[in-house]
């Protein structure tokens, strides 16, 4: 995720301490509503999403309504929704009119049913239309994300007359790097770059120039547009029906936006947590998404703890087990933990499949190997010297060993394997192999001592 | 990061999948070189990124002469470099002519001094300064990310003019949405939109109409300018340096780049990882970098288990303590990566500071305090059935509910200290958090029974 500049955070932090103390002296709301007048939509949004649950709402409703639009757009979805709630749905539907259709439709789908048909009945017919278009598709597919909003020309015009045409607009909407050529029935035909359009004689047509570009299909998924983007370099692309016919348009910063969720989802996920997690939720969101993952985190610590139980007489009769065995499970974890995060990285990346499958285990068993080779020896050392006990020595080594290796294996294996059972690698991968690399240390270090201290 | 669609993925995979074979056939690189020649540049770049490091070179030297800009430029810098590393200085910088002067900078970064000197000097004199400039500036600054091939106009054309100027022009830079305004001695004076071109009379001067937009400086941090970006929704942006005058400008594709990597980076620093680590990097260079990980590790683990090593006479007295001490360590490692990923994120997106880290604080307690009362009476109850003993129901229920808290404070506040201190919270805080409540667990839970039993 993109860092912020120091400079940039002070400001924020600056306006948060004012506002804190603004908030904390009830009288002060006048001060406060002026403070707002001075910042821009951008930076108000900034402020409310760092903002406790109560204060958010109380700068909010102190936001001079004519940057309630552009605040909205600004705020994160999940915190945009939850205003918009408890707005009258005129006021919704008016706001509306000034937004792009997919950020509408963005803040629109975490409402409520019932809040989306009253706020979509109080919109003009043409507004509700345009949005109705862009509900109708998945959030998650190119349909949720396209812009309805696009010019189109026919083939057979020349530069000249398009010229002209555009010449009669008030404004060409943001990010137009390419006009869309289209039939009398609104089939998409190709594209004419402004570049073609500007460098090249008045006189030629449309059609001698436009490029068959490749059209998205509506229905194809979010993170699937997000890779065209990134690999053909496109500012925008047409988006088109079965039938071939154009529907909007998707531009770069709504891939962007993409992009941004997908990083965050990997990310958020692999700590059990979902990408949308406000920072500043209130109590009651985030204990509850909290205690699941605690949950199942307390099932798989019972199980690596029964395995423990198996060898009870065993750390009876030699306690610096109980010492020494954490050590085992935890290099384990982190050794674990690395292949895992390289694997799910490369499988998001599409780099890993059947036919590398096994190189990639050979280099993971073989760095496991390597390592266990080094840390392991180093750890026998230690535990020789410190319970000056040798037999001790060689069983941790081999144990660390053992479960480093396991670590390898398990993280290149799982993900896949969590893959093809539908469950999401991200989420899952590090509970499922701390798991493992609990049991098989635990296993291998005390199973081994069993063996040389019976 | 963006995930591949099922059916591109597929596609790689069923091409590595005929590559291996051929490879492994040895007499087959003729049928090899005529499969390539079906596939795009990027194809092949993933084709690569997807291969082992010998088939990597074989594959490379197959690739037609014509497509090793393409493909140059499609691919990992690192990889990239690899194969520019081995290549004759002159051939490259003839590569180099027809690709962005960014992107080659990017390339050349990742090489030798005295190999980047050679690659220079063969390049044409013209060439080479473009690339010396963008070279000259910091590789995660504005500067490193800009390109220079830009067109410039004065304020006092007409529309008319300007658009006659263009259509001198072979082509346009792609990305061009905005044309930048300067004076007779290039100094930036604002930006000239193509909607505006468009739309306005063509007899109006670029005065009238040009925008006084924020120049980005030269210096500035790439973090910040893709937060600027993503701010104001720019398509492109130009850089200046401290006098002012107008360096080149920045595209949003390269921004792009930069918020990959950024995401890439905090996903691979939570396991120790660098976000340029290739996933088919061979052994020799994956080995030591994990090694160094995991040598941390150790002694973190070693520190947490003398703590253990403290309370071997309790142990001894009750065995049962090994078995069920895991347990609450697991349970404070899952509750603090879960405050430390929220609390990462936070800080990274600027959202955290001295004005709210109190509330987020507060919240965070009380989110362990709760799950603590679920979990830990859950935990209590099942170890008073496991080993019907209810005074080590009432130790474990205690142990992990502290063990919860301290999570909870230590993921809250670690990240700012360590930020603080210059250390990276996304590479340290993992291991900094679980070492904290490894020590707390154990202590917590063998000091109770101590106190409990003895």
């Amino acid at each position: 995720m993109p860092t912020l500049n120091e400079e940039q955070h002070d400001q924020t932090q600056e306006h948060l301490t004012a506002v804190a103390q603004l908030i904390e002296s009830d009288d002060a709301l006048l001060p406060l509503k002026s403070m707002l007048k001075g910042l821009s939509a951008i930076e108000i949004a900034n402020l409310i999403e760092s903002s406790p649950p109560n204060s958010k709402k109380i700068i909010w409703n102190l936001v001079s309504e004519t940057k309630h639009a552009k605040v909205l757009q600004a705020l994160n979805d999940d915190v945009a929704a939850g205003f918009v709630e408890t707005m009258d749905s005129q006021t919704v539907a008016d706001i509306t009119e000034s937004l792009e259709v997919d950020d509408v439709a963005d803040i629109l789908q975490q409402l409520p049913d019932q809040v989306i048909q009253k706020i979509l009945s109080a919109m003009s017919a043409q507004n509700r239309a345009r949005i109705e278009t862009v509900l109708s598709f998945e959030e998650d597919s190119a349909g949720g994300l396209m812009d309805t909003n696009i010019i189109t020309i026919r083939p057979r015009l020349t530069l000249d007359v398009v010229l002209r045409y555009l010449r009669r607009h008030d404004e060409i909407p943001a990010s137009t790097d390419q006009l869309f050529v289209v039939n009398a029935s609104n089939k998409y035909l190709g594209v004419l770059s402004m570049s073609q359009l500007l460098t090249s004689d008045p006189s030629t047509t449309v059609k001698t120039l436009m490029v068959e570009d490749e059209a998205i299909p509506v229905t194809m998924d979010d993170a699937e547009v997000a890779q065209r983007f990134k690999q053909n370099g496109w500012i925008s692309a047409p988006v088109i029906d079965a039938e071939g016919m154009i529907l909007g348009r998707i531009t770069i910063d709504d891939v962007v936006d993409v992009i941004i969720e997908d990083a965050d989802h990997s990310f958020m996920s692999m700590a059990g947590l979902d990408e949308d997690e406000d920072t500043f939720a209130p109590l009651k969101k985030t204990a509850p998404r909290r205690a699941i993952w605690l949950g199942i985190n307390l099932i798989t610590a019972i199980i690596a703890s029964s395995v423990i139980n198996l060898f009870q007489d065993t750390i009876d009769k030699v306690v610096a087990l109980a010492v020494l065995m954490p050590i085992v499970a935890s290099m384990g974890g982190v050794a674990g933990s690395q292949t895992l995060t390289v694997v799910i990285r490369g499988i998001a990346l599409g780099k890993i499949g059947s036919s590398n499958r096994k190189w990639l285990l050979t280099r993971e068993v073989l760095t496991g190997l390597l390592n266990g080779l080094l840390w392991a020896s180093v750890l026998g050392l230690f535990t020789a010297w410190w319970f000056d006990d040798f037999t001790m020595a060689i069983i941790i080594w081999l144990a660390t060993t053992i479960n480093l290796i396991a670590a390898a294996i398990g993280g290149t294996l799982l993900p896949s394997a969590l893959k093809r059972m539908g469950i999401d690698p991200a989420l899952a991968g590090s509970v499922a192999l701390t798991t493992l690399t609990d049991v098989v240390g635990f296993m291998a270090f005390l199973g081994l001592a069993t063996f040389f201290y019976a």
